[in-house]
């Protein structure tokens, strides 16, 4: 398993992503919801390959895009953490961004105050910063307007 | 070592690509060159990691493109055979295609007759259509015709 968990970082360093999006959610505390994944991208015709590679994790799903691609999408927090915790020794490329994961999922435990959401907020924007993340319409500055709006954050 | 060589065929599954070209080449003996290579591709920010691979592996050179990425390229015949040798039973999508390479590689070595040379360029046609190569200009008809109007390859 420990080499298959070394192939999974190599996949994941080449061909996947760990990210995190922001998404409104007004039965949420905070009014956004905080959404981590880990995506592992092929083209359709490797299909077979990825499932094969799905089982072998064990969980996550295949969504298929409109573009010719595929996704293996781990989004749940608990898989993330065990994934993450799997190959992180292995991953050269992303080790800082599993790292920085892990530690937000570990904070995203504690929040209880709209500050330490808009904390975790400015972590999560430096995360995404790490990457190619262009086109990320929600971050902590938009998040912090809207609570500052409600009153929910004071100015 | 083995970590790093299951790593190295999930960095390669994903973002690698196993290919051979054909170059006209007059100082050989059928005037075409077969060209194979293992190459790993990067965007030009992970310049660092691509050469601690690089460094890993022991050989290859790293080519910079003019969109921002790299390219890890191993181009050398007995590299390829030792690196493909090495990763071969960790591929999960790429394996085929590197069976395929070590057994053309193989057969590269005893080539004596314009037949055999032909035979095997259409042992690298197939090998091609495994792949998305669709700018290949030079395939076996190409350099079939070309033998047979040097009167190398009877008609």
């Amino acid at each position: 398993m420990k080499y298959f968990f070394s192939y999974l970082a190599g996949l994941i360093d080449a061909d996947g992503s760990i990210y995190i999006r922001l998404k409104k959610n007004n039965t949420h505390k905070f009014d956004y919801q905080i959404m981590p994944s880990v995506v592992i991208f092929q083209h359709k015709s490797h299909y077979r390959h990825l499932n094969l590679i799905k089982n072998q994790i064990g969980y996550g799903n295949i969504r298929k895009r409109n573009d010719n691609m595929l996704e293996l999408v781990i989004s749940k927090r608990d898989e993330i953490k065990k994934l993450l915790l799997s190959i992180k020794s292995f991953l050269i490329i992303k080790r800082k961004r599993a790292d920085l994961m892990l530690k937000i999922l570990r904070d995203l435990k504690k929040i209880e105050t709209a500050e330490e959401f808009m904390h975790l907020l400015e972590k999560i924007d430096k995360f995404s910063t790490l990457n190619f993340s262009t086109n990320r319409k929600i971050n902590a500055a938009v998040v912090g307007n809207h609570l500052r709006n409600k009153g929910i954050l004071t100015p």
